[in-house]
């Protein structure tokens, strides 16, 4: 049965030239590397695929221990370059953000059921840690609306925040450092994957559930409403506010609807130009001050018109004393920090990515996750909750022409004189102007070109999309993100039990061959089946490609019947993209040798790779096939079975 | 920026004819279908892929409705062209089987803590409905060992088989109930690829965890010990067995290892000499035969020997009044029931898979699931438990020369009589030769070869056999279940973050390209950098794609450095193997789009598929990449890159 090829060029043209381009060509069985390397290499490309340690290969000792310094302070790589120009820029981004940070972090604290101050306290300490040791240039850090509503939703149903506030606020800084110690073990272990099982369909359709749902809640300080539903689904809200009309009150709607209408319509002119980026940035401050004047002078709050209040004076005190390790909430503490601790990692790691493709320079996500951590450990015994870059704050603070991660140090320094002196001046802000200023924060949030662009491109991710932001919208935060996570995982698993495989076919006057499906003027000769495996043949897909094999084998003996041909005698695969195999593949592949043989049937394999010829070999598969029935390409095994296959033809006839 | 080629043959040769080969062949985008065949097609492609009903076209009513039964009744495929030659087969066969199914069926049913009894009971009515409904011809059903385990050790949990045994046998019939039920509905739903989630390498080593513990737990027949632990992990077995040497009966050990002898004895002749398969058949039925006469005679059981005693006369009762469909055990025997049922489709299908392969006719998985389910759903309602394919008694059905499903029909009328008539004969059949005969039967079960083979193939496999192995071995059955499907996901989960890149280089004197790593002589022009993403680009590794393709083109530059080169100016990546890509993988294109323009790269893409060229169209990338950069095939954007390259460098020196 095996082919001898004595003549006929293949690698270029199929129209002579033998002498020139070498014959058939072998594909050779790799060495075996040993255990060690085999599953050495296999963790290599799992967990440091990105060798983050090469720079140091061949440095001296002190240059050793100076890119070491650096490459665990990256503050180090650029602080020894920093000039006052560079200052100005950070110093410009940095008062910026710092007037947008400071009013949302006093409405964000409120999501999470915390005191507004402590939504402060998490705009000083988490951005000083991060500009030592986070890689980011342009993100900004601070407490974020949709990591405050998760935290507040989860962290209620533990412990009430009205009836024990202080155990509440102890189970928030625990769930803060559990959310820190799982952000840096998931850097060190290099496991920062993880959070990529989140598909981006799902992120979509999650972010703008709660934004949707954040927006709901700050209703209630829009209207002014006392007695609020602790549940989030739109349902409950809408009952909430249709059900209390009586306790609307009209001067905290004028308030809130007109800054609203001015905090939006400074967006939509930022928006259309972008040079006048900076009335929008400092719309909120502006709003705070005007809203706060007016409720100071003309003293509406007497007219019930509900205002801050009083805000303790004075830098973070101390908490690590508030931590809990031991008692019945420990558990409760730990799920609540992972799950917040991962979400804040896929917002912050996102925000730091894009900025850094934009601006090209480079990310390590492991490294970022130990920064995080590290900041949000050090933030939850310091008074803080979980911290992050924000979308909104970073994206101004990249249009305000931050340079480094010192825009996060001015920040700091303003919210530190904030808290020093200035926080007796909000206790005239009235409710109802952060809750205008949350809304329009969050809008940004709801990504409808994303949501647009995902529908065109492909229908299933968008029903994960619709999934994630109906479950946010009539459940809850935490049922929205489960769905996301669950049709992510479902998604994967279907891509996964159903790879890709194409009948391949002759380009005519060329030596390629392409998916007949999408070449409609690609053939090949009858009697010879051409197909293509388009993924690394595993348990979970082996049977489906070998029944899929078989398929094309029986359309194709199906069109030659009718046409009073001969039948199939040839079945060429090529595994170029079967970049791997596992066991259950070789017996895929050992059942279809069976099957064909039974049927007359050739099989021929085309191109492996060479971990896959390396196992047909090691597997006795290869033996059993006949290594001349593996060919370098798909064009010289067409040519040999070709030419068997009139050979035996002329036999015959003779 | 766009190339303008005007000469220079591309498809076949690089020596010249640009009047016969065409020029640069143009990617088109294909149309598009609309929603409706967007997402029919991919639903397609996951349940009908294999068009069960594609033999109903074209065919006249009558020939449908035949075809339909047919469909339907696999029976009436084969009964019409039924011959007495073939019922010689079958009746031989049949009878070899039943005389291993009537001896196994009263162990297996112990090891579920149920009445030997119901052992032959569900060797009764499951192969009948097997036998019309089935399509696999060498299947022998029944009772198998490590379902009976699994669902003995879960029902257990739940219900005492020794303090409450009614309410503990309505359990397991409604066990068996829902077993059928979710069988049946994967079956319907089309959704039987559910069990490919369990890799070969975990059932391997569940498999023989299992057989070990099966066999541990027969030491209390064998030695005759009356307090035997319930636990099945070894530490507890081997505190059962050691700590009650006084209970051990040297009579029933004499016994016991005299005939685990000769049953072994005669498995290794039939290894040896397949044609002498008959003797390890007949085996067991002879032990009993040989056993149950020296008890008898010699009345050893007044001495201690424990024997089987009194097993009622008659067929199975009905037991539908005994289905429990309300009341606190309903979930429990829903979720065992999901459980054994699909561990018993794992076993069965690949059962009829594997000798449907030896003998070439096709078997529909999902239809085999839907007559497994209704075959354990008309078993539960006449007294039975969850019955499948045997992997023994199948093998020896397959060597007996096993011609239809008629076999088991005919051990189906022996068990029947056996029923009707014969169960006095085995009131003195000693327990200790029954465990045995299970010892013997799950030593096949110990797949030593494939585990070696997995070791050889790929270690992390092997580490999910080990999992799996010492989960059962040390825990407990379901425990070494969980850690098998647990191994199974996370290696899925690799796989899907993780795919394979490689570099390009071109094979002198062809036109192709292949990995530099596996052919190392393959080279390309300093400046341009060619890789191939072996992997459909989605969410959960469009970010190491997009860094991994970085890292070529950073090494590239490194070495390009080095000799005093002028850097990277192309980077052509061959999507080949990219048979898809979601939003995610687009945003990961369009990071790549803008980091290369900043470094002055040129990035080119090489043959899209028609899904790939389609979405880079509608998500407006290809406009931001520009059309002319999207080649045929890699050797033609190789070239095109080179013509650039050498005009540009022409230019400078001008």
């Amino acid at each position: 049965m095996a082919p001898h090829v004595q003549g006929g060029g293949v690698g270029g043209d199929e129209n002579g030239r033998p002498e020139e381009v070498p014959l058939v060509h072998k594909v050779v069985v790799p060495p075996r590397g040993g255990v060690v390397k085999e599953v050495g290499h296999g963790l290599w490309e799992t967990f440091l695929y990105d060798a983050p340690l090469q720079q140091f290969k061949g440095q001296s000792k002190r240059s050793k221990s100076w890119l070491g310094l650096k490459f665990v302070f990256p503050i180090l790589s650029w602080i020894t370059t920093y000039t006052p120009r560079m200052f100005a820029s950070d110093f410009v981004a940095g008062l910026t953000i710092a007037s947008l940070a400071v009013p949302q972090d006093l409405g964000y604290a409120k999501l999470a059921n915390l005191p507004p101050v402590n939504g402060l306290y998490s705009s000083f300490v988490p951005p000083l840690i991060y500009a030592v040791l986070g890689s980011s240039r342009d993100i900004a850090i601070g407490p974020v609306a949709v990591v405050s509503l998760l935290l507040g939703t989860l962290l209620r149903q533990e412990v009430s925040p009205t009836k024990e506030p202080a155990l509440y606020l102890q189970l928030a800084f625990t769930a803060t450092f559990f959310a820190g110690l799982f952000q840096a073990a998931l850097g060190f272990l290099r496991l920062g994957f993880v959070i990529q099982f989140l598909s981006h369909a799902a992120i979509v359709g999650f972010m703008a559930g709660a934004a949707v749902t954040i927006g709901l809640q700050q209703l209630k300080g829009l209207l002014n409403i006392t007695n609020f539903t602790t549940s989030t689904d739109f349902i409950s809200v809408m009952k909430s506010v249709f059900g209390k009309i009586d306790e609307w009150n009209w001067r905290s709607i004028v308030i809130g609807l007109a800054f609203l209408t001015f905090l939006v319509a400074t967006k939509l002119i930022a928006k259309k130009k972008p040079k006048l980026f900076w009335i929008s940035a400092i719309a909120p401050l502006t709003s705070v001050i005007l809203a706060t004047l007016f409720v100071f002078i003309f003293r509406v709050d007497k007219h019930g018109v509900k205002i801050v209040g009083h805000i303790p004076k004075g830098v973070n005190p101390p908490s690590a004393h508030k931590l809990m390790f031991s008692g019945t909430l420990v558990g409760a503490a730990a799920r609540i920090g992972l799950i917040a601790g991962l979400i804040a990692l896929t917002e912050g790691v996102a925000i730091g990515r894009t900025f850094a493709a934009l601006r090209d320079y480079h990310i390590d996500g492991n490294k970022e996750m130990i920064a995080f951590g590290i900041m949000n450990i050090c933030g939850s015994v310091t008074s803080c909750y979980v911290a992050t870059g924000s979308f909104s704050r970073s994206a101004v603070n990249f249009q305000a022409g931050v340079k480094s991660a010192m825009a996060n140090i001015v920040m700091s320094i303003v919210v530190l004189i904030t808290l020093l002196w200035l926080t007796p001046l909000f206790k005239y802000t009235p409710n109802t102007i952060l809750a205008a200023i949350i809304i329009s924060a969050v809008l940004a949030l709801i990504d409808l070109k994303a949501a647009w662009l995902i529908w065109k491109i492909d229908k299933f991710d968008f029903l994960a999309t619709l999934g994630a932001f109906f479950g946010v919208f009539f459940i809850s935060v935490e049922i929205g993100l489960l769905i996301a996570v669950c049709i992510s995982f479902v998604k994967i698993l279907f891509n996964v039990t159903r790879p890709h495989t194409a009948r391949l076919g002759n380009i005519p006057g060329t030596n390629v061959y392409r998916n007949v499906q999408q070449y409609p003027d690609a053939t090949l000769a009858p009697g010879i089946v051409a197909v293509r495996v388009d993924a690394a043949v595993y348990f979970s897909n082996s049977q489906y490609i070998e029944d899929k094999v078989l398929h094309y084998v029986e359309d194709e003996a199906a069109r030659v019947a009718e046409t009073g041909g001969k039948g199939v005698r040839y079945l060429i695969v090529d595994i170029t993209p079967v970049t791997n195999i596992d066991t259950s593949g070789i017996i895929a592949f050992e059942e279809l040798l069976k099957i064909t043989r039974k049927r007359g049937i050739q099989l021929a394999f085309a191109n492996p790779g060479s971990q896959v010829i390396q196992k047909f070999d090691t597997s006795g598969f290869l033996e059993q096939l006949g290594s001349e029935w593996v060919f370098f390409t798909v064009g010289e095994a067409v040519q040999v079975c070709s030419i068997m296959l009139n050979k035996s033809d002329a036999e015959r006839s003779v």
